[in-house]
């Protein structure tokens, strides 16, 4: 089920390697640790390059974010939960590289409590506390411990005004927001809105097992530019056709701040070997 | 806020009370203490008065149910969610009348492991283990604790075959089905799906704080008999309007199995004090 | 595509053929003609059989309803719409068989205008006249022309209470209604609403071009009796695998009163041949 | 009910006037009669200056649109809706302003088939010919006469991915598209699909009676400069709290290229009264 990258075929996961990493990173390749700081405007401390500082124009550098999204499978759930949140937590350690995961609402309490790894909401709705029956209070996310949401979901999509008052709520409530799109006009129209995250999910590779690095990375790279021409605050997370080291660099040469995945860690036999497969190229 | 039963206007709210109780009852007035005793084909053990043996003949004796709907209320949430679960088992346990809580989903864990009270989801969708994105899936709120759920409640409409395709859900894991409505046809459509339970909440009274006893009790008797037209093994809760034990009484004096109730005990400054009060005519 | 009758295979669509019908008429065979007779609670005029009088226990001799569904199919529109609309009425007048369409709403009004059979909306919302953009009100079907209406189509699911509100707006309007169900519980409850009809489309079955016969008659057969459990009044149209005159037979047979189809109709390349297939048997 | 500008108190709505009209045009004042041109890349011909040559750069020289959106009014239907399409036209014609009617789905064929006014679909869904039932196909709206649509207006929301398709259907067949927003960020978002029109209702204004002029004029002009930013060749339409003429004309003087109104001239006793007072002073 997984797609090794070229390296991965000889020799199995190839280790965490980041030196030599993103040209694009000013004054030269950082290689080696990187390190928790405290970033103005940002909810949580982010990783940047050791021995750099942050600061708007480096913005770049910050390490970038593997968001495993455990859905409602029955493999993301209860003990197979903790063992993939594990896995985050150990890989995450090794590597430097943030891995986050975004189990169903029940779990992100546990979850939040026993891994040091930041946990994500799957979805919150555009509600302020009161007299609501079954819905998501972005309060209540925020109370579980969750860092962040998912909002927009190509599983659970929300209209244009919900979406602007469910980033305005995580603003509020000091929770990233992971704003979910499907083409590159809706991720401009998303970045309107200054999330912390757009992740562009082409509908025709949702579940494909079609890697985005052979598919069409021109999408990726409109989406990134179209996101940077409305705000360029806006980080893009590229969300299908993740499967393996190989492509996530490839997101990241894109331009993207990151990944969005489900089943391709999920439903894997040995989901640490996964992970460190995914970020053994960054 | 409250609207005090007569008795409580003099001397404060009144202590349990159930002899001379519900006058369906065969053979006679079953005083003092109910008990806990399993029952074929129930999610879970069902309070029967002392004495009597569980049997179909007697399936009126078990206890009424006082269900409060924590919504997504500021009130209903953290500590305040705690308090009023303490109280509910506290009262509970003094009156033998069983009183439930339906927190935010994300509370339901907490709920059920800190307080001997049956919790209850305020939703679940119509979704079996797969790639759901931000929905609730019926088996997370069973693995949650929950020994219940609401299913279609005004603030959370779902369709017709969603409700009918939760119900079975519901079933297969065991879990207690409420399923809400808004009139005497809708009851008898939800009776059609056997549910354990159809809370039936005329709109006009939702949250108006008018008292069903003085506004119709006849849309209860009304739905009380559609329901048990259909079948009769189906129970009834009374779901607007119900602020004080007189109220309850009235409900449970229609034929009724009890009542969903929210604001009355979830907005009170004192939640342990409505509690007691709502439990004293039964 | 079309799936023929045994008959059809040797020669053709057989013709007309309604002697030796439905067994369950009382006092025998009615053979030839139906006639139109205007029938007390019934929105329009009936068909039944010529010589019998309109009454409570010969309802079952009313006229079989074949409803084609045009959907939003290309070639359910405009100029094709016109054809199938043709179609229906001169099969309809040679076969006494009422043959009605539900064609996109723009076009209700001029097939109501220009054609001889009953015109049927695919949906409508559960609203009054007043402050709603973009729904369809039931007033405006009416005065556009339609008989009736679908009610929570399969591709157009509604809330239990909508449901309830669009069969009460049908009756207020004197609009036939037509509502959909999926399997036998959700058909007992949209009968305890009252309406004209309840649709039974097996969802497994929908557009799969199996046949209902060679499928599943018994989810017919278990349908109608959950039907007439509820309210014996409500007739049952089979609303999925529809090809073929031997499958409405089946149909009828089966203790509904007509058949619910599209595609083997609307993208037929000659709807009249497949218009006088379908009515051949019955 | 109407609220006249300071001139009509004292004679009467005011008559056409649109000499000295808006100062942005460049080259001076175009006194006198607009006429219609056919004009690349819009769906149909556009008033401007008599006089004046249509191009990019005087695109602010096209008329204003004034689009009344005749929900489901009881007022707005049948022959009420003859008699304000018949004031548009006269209005229209009189005063060379375009004024433009969205009428119930079923009324779109009639009022375009009798009325030399542009006629608007009140929402179409993102799909295309198929299988979909009791849904409003883009193709359906163009055949039945309409020159455009409003899309997402505030009582039917949709997604950002339909906004999306939706604008796409309306550029493929060429129908103008009216994206309807509640702020600021989201005209800037509906600006990113380049649709027509943005047209932007606050919602504490909608149905208020309270005039945009008098309540929140900033967000109008927040509105206008967030649509330019992102693409200045989208027009945007003051959606909310539109009484007279003099709502108008601040509406127009703040850069906005029309208004989208309802009530005012719906519920109007006499609708051609409302209208000329509606464009006195643009």
């Amino acid at each position: 089920m997984i797609h090794p990258g070229p390296e991965a075929e000889n020799h199995g996961p190839s280790p965490p390697c980041r030196t030599g990493a993103r040209s694009r990173i000013p004054g030269g390749v950082y290689p080696g640790i990187w390190t928790l700081v405290d970033v103005p405007g940002r909810p949580a401390p982010e990783l940047i390059p050791r021995g750099a500082t942050y600061q708007t124009d480096v913005m770049d550098m910050v390490s970038p974010l593997i968001l495993v999204n455990l859905k409602a499978y029955h493999e993301g759930m209860g003990q197979s939960a903790h063992r993939i949140a594990a896995a985050a937590e150990k890989v995450g350690k090794e590597s430097g590289i943030v891995i986050g995961i975004a189990p169903v609402f029940t779990e992100i309490r546990p979850m939040s409590q026993h891994y040091a790894i930041p946990v994500y909401a799957q979805h919150i709705d555009a509600i302020t506390p009161g007299a609501h029956t079954g819905h998501i209070l972005p309060e209540a996310i925020r109370a579980a411990g969750a860092r962040g949401t998912l909002i927009n979901h190509s599983e659970r999509r929300l209209t244009l005004a919900d979406i602007e008052a469910c980033v305005q709520a995580a603003k509020r409530l000091h929770l990233e927001s992971v704003v979910c799109t499907n083409n590159d006009p809706t991720s401009a129209a998303a970045a309107a809105f200054q999330p912390d995250y757009v992740a562009i999910e082409p509908p025709e590779l949702i579940g494909s097992g079609i890697s985005v690095s052979k598919a069409d990375p021109g999408i990726i790279e409109r989406s990134v530019n179209a996101v940077r021409a409305v705000n360029p605050d806006v980080r893009v997370l590229t969300g299908a056709g993740i499967q393996s080291g190989e492509c996530v660099k490839i997101a990241v040469d894109l331009g993207t701040a990151g990944v969005l995945l489900a089943s391709s860690v999920v439903k894997a036999d040995d989901p640490e070997t996964v992970l460190r497969d995914l970020v053994s190229l960054v």
